[in-house]
């Protein structure tokens, strides 16, 4: 009955780092999402040095006063390439908007700081290979904010496949619905044109479940898919006309991992009832797993072992709890929740963890760019109306 | 509370008929099934003429014998010819294997009897075909036996979407797993090749998906597939040496239907922890429903205009009850189960209304060879590699 | 691959009967129901004897004549006495309020005929002990109708708990709840009346919980409860008049069973939201089970032992299949479902399987003497405020 | 699509505090929850001033080396009265043993702290008696740390019932279960001893409960319950010999509101299968509301007007979005997660609030008396056997 908290993921000073000194570029939801983490890191992983945060910037005076004022920043800045370039920040977040990624993670990486940039990476091909170069060369760490693979459910899961605990995978089924594009009035932006850099849902939503797909069953080996626009025209926020939509609303797509298993999956902003239905059912020779963000603080599990009384077998809704992945960390006691800025955290511990240790921080500009090239596929057989072999 | 049965779908004798004579062929599960709704049907929907069993066909003599016990036929036989010419039926029930619709049928609807088909039809789009022909050549009668249409749940489901309840269908994820075959010593038998007449998990289980989504939707205007058997030798029932398998175990299909809207399917008797997992989600422009065959006592609806007070909108379970089509002929209190069987005896209404009416069933020979067309459709596009246009 | 029906619970004819020959009196939504089931039971239990549906008694003529041409009764009569004394009739079915059960009963009993009698027993426990009397005396076997102890689901949790597959029990957690009295529009009848034998949510509903926490768990020794009326006047049906309420809306009880155990219940027919939400949750010192018969096609299933790997264990969800209790009676395939009147089909397959083997049929009179004693004293402990040892 | 945090529940400094200096007493899991919170406290509110960690207490070395390493605190220390007295310390949060709570709230009043202690507050009625005096006579503020409160889920609950969104309430259903006594070998303790001061699963777990639905529903006014130990005897944790436990294993209750609503409720900690389903379902005339604190990003809801049309009505799964209470000062998507640590950063905000604005946080140690002498009652009831009037 005496709970108490458990540490797990406490990393080691290999490089001798006297403290880590941070600069968080943009103060949207994910740069205050970086800077709670960054803030709260030490108590969770109880880390062997301090952090400190130095520098925020972002275009906005209201937005930068706000933040200053929430968290205690050293300095606040309107100018990026200073941070990027400052002599006393070790590591920059890169939480502005995605097109601006490239020169940001440029700049950081030149001046050698580790970088822990937003998802997706990039708004090319072209700039996501340029990242990983620029990191390569500069022996920068880096680390993408992929957090929904950072939740204890789906680190259990990803140990469960692992281990071979549903045995070979035959079968990833995908899913990734919202709905806040349902309504026909939502105005037009720069995000539903290409010029602007706008992704659709196959870049925005996609990327979370191609992501989570490659990371639990490993790379792509071909691809089919569609992609479609529903509402091909939104009114524009100021003047009410009706402007052209260049992105997708929604994707399907389906075809192979590697090891030849199949997948199956689906994309939409269009996703009446869904507010973060990413998830998946993942089948193997001797049982499976299903998993739905919306319900995060658990998992459903079939072992096939149980069969032999099939009458008293069935799917498991397994609650995590301290003895999953890191759960310890936030709460000693099972059936409660880990939310959604703890994952944040525990993406953090695992990058400082690669700092510390100079490790591999997963998933780096270099993994990234495998989850761009599976989009850019899926992509590219939806415009060409073909198999794509990666 | 007072509750009394309300009988619904009660038929107009307009051709006169003074008694429905029947003759059943093959008395496996579904033979019985067929018996038992051909036994109950007059109770359910008071049809204002006798059903009379007539004859009963079984290759199998212990079977032969069971089933005179449990059911009042006035005679069983070996010969099922002598059922399908006879003078004293006017309706067969096909429930005999696949590979053998196509004769009967034939002798069936030469002999002016109407005819209620288990599926799928037919082993071949030849034998489709043809029966399509024999049928309308002799102005009989035709229903297949896609039951699972038929529940209360379904029905008010078609109906939902047919009102415009959910607006424009923009999306149908579709699903069918069943885990009869995951344990790979399940032996190889004459279904699991092709010459045999053996139509793999695309045939067996996807023909009641796709004829749902048909239903429900519409046709298929394009398609593309991957087919795939991962048990791909299976032990010799009697010997247990390894025999070669010849069909699909899975497959997962991505389409649009003439519509436009798009569509996701996936099928697999490998579906671990899943005995009857039909179902779907199917999105429109102002709501959304989702259905689960395991859980066919209820639905799922989304209904977006409740949006305005997000707050306090989400999916909604909706029991049956009834006020759902067909319910209220077996049960007047809602939160009841209409049971498997009960679906059937939905179908045979619809049938017996067809006949006395001199109306159209759904779905018949022609409502098949679409489905027919559709699924060959699918193994075509993994077949060659590539998107085909229906 | 191959399925076939399998048929248990077959009967041996040890008395020789040659035929069972059924009266039914009352032809509501029960009397349909128990017709049905005298009529599928030879189908479903291969029964050696054949059923002659004999005499069908209702007051009122329409509904005669709607039932008339429904069933294949022998005759018709406004008669019930007739019936209940006729030389021709071997077994009478109770379907008419219960103000007539005891009459009909004694009748019946006096005439040598077996009685199959809707629930509740009676309306006063002088009736309920005179029905227990009437029937020993004479020889008759009796069956009471508490047709959702009958479900595979159900018939399955019994055999779990009876194995001690959960261990000693420890609480029963009981709920009952139906929607069909929460307009306060709903009239007034002589259902709300002590007069004209109204039981409330207590008697109506309630009995079927009770019956089920004593059938699985064992007698009740002693019992503290809260009776309520919310809506304490309800409209007369014709005049619109305000009148009294009698009966109670909801009661919370708990208490202890005989073993020891504890137990929580509650019942209200102003169960917003619910439709048949018959259900408990049955916790034992090695695992526990959850029903809801709102989803009769399932249970919860928690078994400790898992409990060594805490992070893989939960409640699993079991479907029911053809290894559970009389299911593959009626298909063969797990995951599909028993309906509502198929639970009657079992209740009366339970019923003649006792009168041809010369057995005890659970639940009879003297059960529901057991059942109605502890709903009794449910109500005086609320009569009284004080708890009642039984 | 551009998603930004939102800030709620800022507070205005009313009281011209310059900034608010914090000790900390006792560092298990509650005293680090405490901690995080006061340090996330201004990010998440954007309080007007800053917080000081000042002081840390803890018995144990070990403990104390451990947070002051996780914190930023200026000065730890193993005497806790030198918190409670201390000059620079405006607010001290209570985590230690609950038999401690009263000396230490008493010490801290007289020094004029305010006071955020964890519940249950007191271990007699004489000592949350006493708190509450003491705090009164020296105008300090307090809070109780029921955090299940404060999730915004419960928030949102909490506002759709006080809106009359439900109509008038008639029935409150409460839950509570977990399994981690389950173990007969789980070895005792003195938390299982009445001197010791334990308080069985009536004590720490019914407490949340019981504060629970006054806080949603009112005032008890009367009471009937049981209290049961299943496990009468523990092994010592050192010698494994058997030992008495004092303390109840579990309860169940009755009673009524003081709005004359019916209660049922059930609280154990053998919940086989569970870990965190603390929940209930609220009926009222016109709708109804269940919750479960494992699944605490949800609530179902069910609202009787949709039921003109009940083909399409039914149980709503509201997911918790940046429209609930709070919500959005953590995320601004909807369908993530607020955690368990940030319920109880909601709860500082409260409190702080309240300091800031003179003004009264729920619950304070007055409320908290309101539940202790529900608490009682259940006790007293059961010890007496009979119904107790509050």
């Amino acid at each position: 009955m005496k709970r108490e908290i458990h540490i797990a993921g406490q990393p080691e000073n290999k490089i001798g780092l006297e403290k880590l000194r941070v600069g968080v570029l943009g103060m949207g939801f994910m740069g205050g999402t970086h800077t709670q983490a960054w803030q709260r890191g030490k108590a969770t992983f109880n880390w062997p040095i301090d952090v400190e945060l130095v520098a925020l910037f972002d275009t906005d005076e209201d937005t930068r006063d706000l933040h200053a004022n929430r968290f205690d920043f050293q300095r606040v800045t309107g100018d990026w390439r200073e941070v990027c370039e400052a002599d006393d920040i070790d590591v920059v977040s890169i939480c502005t908007p995605n097109f601006t990624h490239w020169e940001m993670a440029e700049a950081a990486a030149k001046s050698g700081k580790h970088i822990w940039c937003e998802k997706p990476m990039a708004t090319s091909m072209a700039d996501a290979r340029a990242m990983v170069s620029v990191a390569q060369e500069h022996g920068v760490k880096t680390m993408l904010g992929y957090n929904y693979m950072k939740s204890p459910s789906l680190l259990a899961i990803k140990d469960l496949i692992a281990s071979g605990h549903i045995g070979e995978i035959t079968h990833f089924n995908g899913i990734y619905l919202e709905d806040f594009m349902c309504d026909p009035n939502v105005p037009h932006s720069w995000r539903l044109t290409k010029k602007g850099g706008g992704k659709g849902a196959l870049g925005d939503m996609g990327s979370h479940l191609i992501s989570m797909a490659i990371w639990l069953c490993g790379p792509f080996k071909e691809v089919v898919s569609r992609l479609q626009t529903i509402h091909t025209e939104r009114p524009d926020a100021s003047t009410g006309e009706m402007r052209q939509v260049e992105t997708d609303d929604q994707f399907s797509a389906l075809g192979t991992f590697e090891s030849g298993a199949l997948f199956t999956m689906h994309t939409s902003w269009l996703g009446q009832g869904h507010k973060m239905n990413l998830g998946f059912e993942i089948t193997g020779t001797k049982g499976a797993i299903k998993f739905d963000q919306e319900r995060m603080g658990e998992f459903q599990l079939f072992e096939m072992d149980g069969n032999s009384e099939m009458s008293t077998n069935g799917y498991k809704t397994v609650l995590i709890g301290p003895y999953h992945p890191f759960f310890g960390n936030f709460c000693p006691a099972p059936g409660h929740h880990v939310g959604f800025n703890e994952m944040k955290i525990i993406e953090v511990g695992a990058f400082v963890k690669a700092i510390l240790e100079d490790d591999h921080a997963y998933p780096n500009f270099k993994d990234g760019l495998l989850f761009e090239t599976a989009i850019q596929a899926i992509q590219d057989s939806s415009d060409e109306g073909r198999w794509i072999t990666l």
